[in-house]
């Protein structure tokens, strides 16, 4: 849909009525053009008239001769006054008068229109300082009617840091557009999503529309309401400042001239939401003119992210009115707000998170993954069973990403998941604090489903797609197939916001054929020495039937996989030949296989990528009864990636020659480019529970290099 | 916000799995590509393979001789096969391999992948009648195992009438697209909103599924599904068309080729609305293939208008799916649908409407209201009592535009305001009907308030405004300023709607300022000898304070103006000199103008016009009280305007020598643009309730000749 264009609301060139034997007084703006149609008021006699500027209050008969010439060229038989362009320029004063009858009407009866056009080049000192006179004379030069405009002018400018220096400019001529890439402009808003107050209650709903400090000021972006001119306005005239109402809920404005003005429930958003009141929409200014530089300052923050019906960018505007309400001139500042932006596993780790149960039920796992973190060196945040609430799913809940202003340190914001089972209160009341903001989408009109948990979203690593780049990667969830009548998605507000932040273009994936149907069953992304500087992993069926039958030929069909593991209360043991003898698990797994060949090639072909970008892991799966596909045995490509250490599910595979043939083959495809595998014990505490090492943690990393604003599309 | 992109749901390259001592069966469609990872399943002694194509069920080995040369270059340490590539050929069997080991990566351990590409020329006469084989041989050259691969060829395209000749195109390349302008292309479809049967209820809200007869068949678009291949597809195989969820309702999709197909409630539509059922996403086509050229044919039918959410175009997509679910291979067309377009005043009328009400109350009205029509040598349309119910505003409740495909003769389509007062069934009772179309918007949610009356909602004629044509005009309509609080607007929904449309761009005008707050009572557009074709005429207090002023000045001041006329059971008249001194009716007055002033500088603006494209006709304004103002006497631009014959409110001025000063005035500015000025009076009818000639009547008007898909943007 073409969206609805920009209509501003007051125009440059404005009509003013002007009348003989009157004077009328007028506010002007610089920039701004005052007509008047001469024609429509001059005396039937007129004959020609001369225009005499300058300041107001003298003698009009002593000026006469000083005045510019005045040209007259014909008279119609109907007595009408009719030039060619006249010009008077006195002072900072320029009116400039145009014959402005339809082309091929001429004198014929139809209209005949002489229209005079005055602007100013300099603020005034006072109220009606600047004049101009229309004076009328008749045939013999006789002075029959002086019409007198008389004007009130002032420099008015909204700015804003559109060149993204830190510095509002003044009168930026970019200042009401945005443009993307390296060559761009434009001012940008940060959502103001985290809590800068310890001692107010968290608010990720950003109902406060109060300034929680110096910290919470540096979230926000600055904005100027320039004014130059008289002290006070012209009587019935207002500086007002605006917005759509669509926007109301999607920013907050203070006004650092006068922050001290709260009203009763401590409220400072001068427009935009204000706890206990409907959402400001407009702000009618103090003047602080004088012939000085008047400058107001403002502080904007953002509320809300891009989304579905709302493409990112704001507009605020300035405008003059005049009658109390009729818009005369408008000035116009855009923004834009700067969007969520994930973090593929190819940046570098901050900090890990993972869950400990009650009565140390998971503390083998815990101890294995302890180990990853320590070796890539990073933090490790254990989050404990009264937080934790026995979820154990840390990568279900959240993601973490972040928003970038320029200038500033980037800030992390955690998307919480629609999921909300025991972790659900962690994002909020462990994650969200000063600069650590938090956002949420959630529709009570949908049901939760498994595909709502963020194990179902990850992003690529930066990519090129025939010529397009991606510097900032691809983000993939996993769906089911449009063609499904019945199938599972992510949430609507979920998939919407995601699209809706266009620095990272999700790519829909088929996740649906799994169980639990998250995309972090069957794969996974590893820095990666030579090629694009990353591996796609995918869980491999077929590369698993391969390595248990070259083992086999090697004579070791007898040895046992998963030896002393128990699945359901029985033992999980079973031979290498046995493995590959049971027909049904073969049919189930190269299925799946399937299933997976499909994301396969939707990501060669939507990320660029080629065979040589992509390694199998071994892999096999069953299918749960009635609900979709699971890992057979503990699912390698669900592994946290912290730099080049990667925590990988121990497989248990079969014990030859002291180690796991599994282990071996998968070292065998990793380590060659410079990654260190780590396994990691998942069995009871994850695998059984139908989830591996990455469902069962989280990691935050470093932001990109790369500023989302140099984006081109 | 950057549109959701195009996500196509199945690769073009597609990975399939093979083995050795197996032969794989496989669908493929012509122009796609087979892809398999050979190094994935080669037997660990193999050195080189051979490829042996051709039709299935021949002997291997007697063929060997006959198969394309094989290269061969070296073995890595590993014994991995790597080949540089090579190419296979036999028929229409194309088979190539290449080494896809990541960049830099060679043979050092990483990843080396011998990946074949498989495609074919023509279809399959029956199932598996392709085959390729992949023969591995040791060091010795002894075949150490094969792998088959069985391919059921199809030939399968979905195809629309792109370039708009009313012909169906074989696989037309941008049928997946569509472009604007002159050298554009793309399929468009019309909002199928008359009702072609009159035996079944008006179907106003599309909930019909049904074909209505031929004529209704005319409203549609085609669409074919063509098919070459055997007469089954492999088992498993489905054929499926399908809409995305967000479009279910805006199309409506009947297989020609089975239309006898009826449920119980009569439904036809494939994909789309049905009565009775939630609507169909998605339909599976029964073969219809064979070596000849199957074809089956679909009637494709629009069900709504683009829209707030709706940019306008829609996706057919039809997929061929593997294992029940899995999408193989995608074909898609686009379609977008005709807009409602509205008609300006410069368009010649086709047919009038107004409303004789009871008691023959308005019988003075309606004579003179015929007789303007009459000139105009057009229709009359006379909506009696029991069809208005009491409602004589028979502008306000529809408006009437027209939707149109090419080729076709366009459909005019009634917009029903959601005002909904004595008149609301009249558009649905007796517009709606064979080749008439209907729609309406409304929200539940919202007050209708007087600006929804489409007295305030016109459209311009075409203008060309900073080298950007609107070779249709664009639409106008009245408002409140956006900085203000509490104005009245035109509901949303149906400003949505318009906006929409695109092809008439709207530009917000400034109405709120009058009690009945309708953009007909300050302005009109006429066609006209001379500049653009056409003059926008405004309602003008300065130019009848002139006039008034000029007779006064001549020794009329004491003639009586109103004569004989009554307002609110006294007399109206007044003498002129009476007028010119009532200086709060000219304080009124004078704010009107300044009101109209902002309209006339943005509509000079937004339409491109100059002061020689405008005419002031002499109007006084009066404030209502508490309400706004109205016009003190008939609103002359309230007029109705049938080609060169104007329906002008009789404004009851001064008789000077026998003739009303005011209507001599308009004439004198009118009639020289070659239009003939008929007075209506309209004063206790229409007048004195608020409204005028223009507010009680209709017209239905030619549709442009320029065709709206030839619009640039």
């Amino acid at each position: 849909m073409a969206g609805r264009g920009f209509m501003q609301w007051a125009a440059n060139c404005r009509t003013v009525r002007l009348d003989v034997g009157l004077a009328t007084s007028e506010i002007i703006v610089l920039g701004q053009t005052l007509c008047t149609d001469l024609s429509s008021f001059s005396p039937t006699e007129a004959e020609a008239f001369y225009i005499v500027v300058g300041d107001s209050g003298r003698e009009l008969t002593l000026d006469l001769t000083k005045t510019a010439p005045v040209s007259l060229e014909s008279i119609t038989p109907e007595g009408t006054v009719t030039f060619h362009t006249v010009v008077g320029h006195e002072g900072d004063i320029t009116v400039s008068a145009k014959n402005e009858s339809p082309e091929g009407m001429g004198s014929n009866g139809g209209v005949t229109k002489m229209v005079a056009y005055i602007s100013v080049a300099t603020p005034s000192s006072k109220i009606d300082d600047k004049e101009v006179n229309f004076l009328f004379v008749d045939k013999s030069g006789d002075t029959i009617g002086v019409a007198t405009l008389r004007m009130t002018a002032f420099y008015v400018s909204l700015d804003v840091d559109c060149d993204r220096d830190g510095v509002v400019e003044k009168n930026n001529p970019n200042k009401a557009s945005w443009k993307w890439g390296p060559d761009g402009h434009g001012a940008i808003l940060l959502v103001n999503n985290d809590c800068d107050d310890y001692l107010l209650e968290m608010d990720p709903e950003h109902k406060n529309s109060k300034i929680d400090g110096p910290f919470d000021l540096e979230d926000m972006s600055r904005m100027s309401v320039r004014v130059r001119g008289p002290d006070t306005l012209p009587e019935d005239c207002k500086l007002r400042m605006w917005v759509r109402p669509d926007d109301k809920e999607r920013l907050g404005i203070f006004n650092l001239s006068d922050i001290q003005m709260l009203d009763e429930l401590g409220n400072r958003h001068i427009i935009g939401p204000k706890a206990g009141h409907l959402a400001q929409i407009s702000y009618d200014l103090m003047m602080a003119g004088g012939t000085g530089e008047g400058e107001t300052l403002f502080a904007v923050e953002g509320l809300k992210y891009p989304d579905r019906d709302f493409n990112g960018t704001l507009r605020i505007h300035l405008s003059l009115l005049k009658n109390a309400a009729v818009p005369v001139f408008e000035d116009t500042v855009m923004f834009r707000l700067a969007p969520w932006i994930m973090t593929p596993n190819t940046l570098e780790p901050v900090e890990a998170f993972t869950c400990q149960m009650k009565k140390k039920e998971n503390i083998d796992f815990v101890n294995d993954f302890t180990k990853v973190v320590e070796a890539a060196g990073i933090k490790l945040n254990i989050v404990l069973p009264y937080e934790n609430r026995g979820d154990r799913w840390m990568q279900d809940e959240i993601e973490l990403g972040y928003s970038e202003l320029p200038g500033k340190k980037p800030m992390p914001v955690v998307l919480d998941s629609p999921r909300d089972r025991g972790l659900q209160k962690f994002p909020k009341g462990k994650l969200l604090g000063p600069d650590f903001g938090y956002v949420t989408r959630y529709d009570q009109n949908e049901y939760v489903n498994s595909l709502d948990s963020f194990g179902n979203l990850e992003v690529s690593p930066p990519v090129k797609v025939d010529g397009r780049t991606y510097p900032m990667g691809r983000i993939l969830l996993g769906s089911a197939f449009p063609t499904t009548k019945y199938g599972r998605r992510m949430m609507r507000v979920v998939r919407d916001f995601l699209y809706a932040q266009q620095v990272q273009p999700p790519v829909e994936l088929f996740s649906d054929w799994l169980a639990v149907g998250h995309i972090d069953e069957f794969m996974s992304f590893v820095p990666a020495a030579g090629g694009k500087g990353f591996r796609l992993l995918l869980a491999s069926p077929a590369a698993c039937y391969n390595l248990l039958r070259k083992l086999k030929d090697q004579g070791h069909g007898d040895v046992l996989c998963f030896e002393g593991r128990t699945r359901h209360g029985e033992s999980a043991e079973k031979s290498i030949s046995d493995l590959l003898d049971d027909a049904d698990l073969k049919a189930e797994s190269m299925q799946c296989q399937n299933d997976i060949d499909w994301n396969r090639d939707v990501m060669k072909r939507e990320l660029g990528l080629d065979e040589g970008d992509i390694i199998d892991l071994p892999q096999l799966f069953q299918l749960e009864e009635g609900s979709g596909a699971g890992a057979y045995f503990p699912d390698m490509v669900n592994m946290i990636v912290l730099g080049k250490h990667l925590g990988i599910p121990k497989p248990f595979g079969p014990m030859i020659d002291g180690e796991c043939a599994i282990e071996t083959n998968v070292r065998s495809l990793l380590e060659p480019l410079g990654l260190t595998c780590n396994f990691v014990n998942d069995w009871d505490s994850y695998h059984l529970l139908m989830g591996e090492v990455h469902c069962g943690s989280n990691t935050r990393r470093k932001p990109f290099d790369f500023k989302w604003w140099n984006m081109s599309f």
